[in-house]
């Protein structure tokens, strides 16, 4: 009963939140028929295919939390987005997963070739970086750079990427709890945790909130990416967009291959428990992110 | 006489900078045996195998030229460098290029594989703007800002990234000198345009200095890739580190198959002499850019 009421307010909440990203994404990456056409075009398939817009709902909802309006942190929830597309095109591209089917659409090098898909990642990422430039003229500089110094650490080597390298490198070998641990925490936690974390930075929050905000998204990205393993082992492929069985196929690590279906389930639950035990100072004004969290640990794509 | 004189004048600034680049370089992305040990290793192989390190050089002259000093832009100089080596490790891959020397020695995915050449250059490209962001610890946030915004537009969609995939495209049809243009000034043009911009910009220039900069920057970008495609076809390959006339095999657009090796140096020299021209409401403290400018012109690798 609570959960159906959480689950409508969250609704309501993320109604004209999602649209204003969608309606901003568009605008940011406009399509051109001017040079360079194709790239542009490949972009926006990456990009406006759909997909949750986690990343930038988490960084409007910590902001919002702070006491900042989801206008003054568009720009930065938005290359947030942009920084996930980027990701999601090199990592389906033959040399890493080789995955052919993205939210139910061909993936982009499918769609446009190897060689545009990989730039149109590059040039995802040098666009998500003039996003964080341009948000700017909404913040105080220093605060600005404290996001970029944030999101370009989650992107790079001890972040995303390095998660990336260890998780290709786990396929081959007997992947350790230590390893998988490494690989979720680096791989998807960290974009999702400096996504909870600029936004409160954007809204100038006072250090013990930055921390608390940390802490939130450090649980709820363990829990997302543990989910995700499930959900490859369990999803409805229709649901999901993309085919499922491929961590096993590809022997990834994954929490069920360590622990098991129910005892993953328990874990992420348990995580969810602490990001929400974490916003304990805040009030009412952080119930969507607490909303957001039963989410990530219920969702089924 | 006075060539030897400005060539040897040069040598002199350049040792001691060359040598404190090489030196942060290093220190700023120090080895590892920790995860990602092998990302880590593919980063400082794509970075620290030599190279002319004419962005960074660039960028410290044209700040020394506006009255800051070397240490003060560092940060930024370098991350220049490690967007320059992102950029040759995915035009490297077997999806752009597929080259597989190097200054010499095999490229980063014939010696790492693919996979991790590829994200070894998403993460050095992370680690770029890391670097822009620490260099808000010497600088004023808001020329960081500057910086940060006009380093990002020169990489992306209408900058270095847009060039390479219109080149691309260029390869399969019949390229107009319209289309070389575009390519030129894109793809290698706007990176060392923004090198120069950079160091004015943190150093805090005028707004009628950093015009004559960026102009300078213009020109021998323009310069830098005729060279470039002229040393493709009579080049040394011993000088160069890598193979020569693959232009030529790939039909790629470029001055000499446009317009003749004779005429194509030709207007290398006038753009540097444009670019010296650009300069001329600076004294002496821009001669470093004026002997840059002769080099760019005179090199042979």
């Amino acid at each position: 009963m609570e959960e159906r009421l959480e689950h409508q307010q969250l609704d309501s909440y993320l109604e004209p939140r999602l649209q204003r990203i969608e309606r901003a994404l568009r605008e940011y990456l406009p399509a051109t028929d001017k040079k360079p056409a194709t790239l542009v075009e490949a972009m926006r398939y990456a990009l406006l295919s759909g997909g949750k817009r986690l990343r930038p709902v988490l960084c409007i909802a910590s902001a919002e939390a702070c006491g900042a309006e989801m206008e003054t942190v568009l720009p930065t929830a938005c290359a947030l987005e942009m920084i996930h597309a980027f990701s999601l095109t090199h990592d389906d591209l033959p040399a890493l997963d080789n995955d052919t089917l993205r939210r139910g659409k061909p993936t982009c090098h499918v769609q446009f070739g190897e060689a545009v898909a990989l730039l149109a990642g590059d040039a995802l990422f040098a666009k998500a970086f003039e996003m964080i430039a341009q948000q700017s003229r909404l913040s105080p500089p220093g605060r600005v750079i404290q996001v970029l110094a944030l999101v370009s650490h989650a992107v790079g080597t001890n972040g995303m990427v390095g998660g990336q390298v260890e998780d290709m490198h786990a396929e081959s070998g007997a992947p350790t709890p230590d390893d998988l641990e490494y690989i979720h925490t680096h791989k998807t936690g960290s974009l999702i945790r400096a996504s909870v974390l600029a936004g409160g930075a954007l809204a100038g929050a006072e250090k013990e909130s930055l921390v608390s905000l940390d802490n939130y998204g450090k649980f709820i990205g363990h829990a997302f990416q543990i989910i995700d393993d499930i959900l490859n082992e369990t999803g409805d492929p229709e649901r999901l967009g993309k085919a499922v069985g491929s961590d096993r196929e590809r022997q990834k690590a994954t929490y069920p291959r360590l622990f098991g279906l129910e005892k993953s389930q328990e874990t992420a639950d348990n995580y969810i428990t602490k990001a929400v035990n974490a916003l304990q100072d805040f009030g009412s004004e952080a119930d969507p992110l607490r909303w957001l969290a039963q989410y990530v640990s219920k969702r089924d794509h």
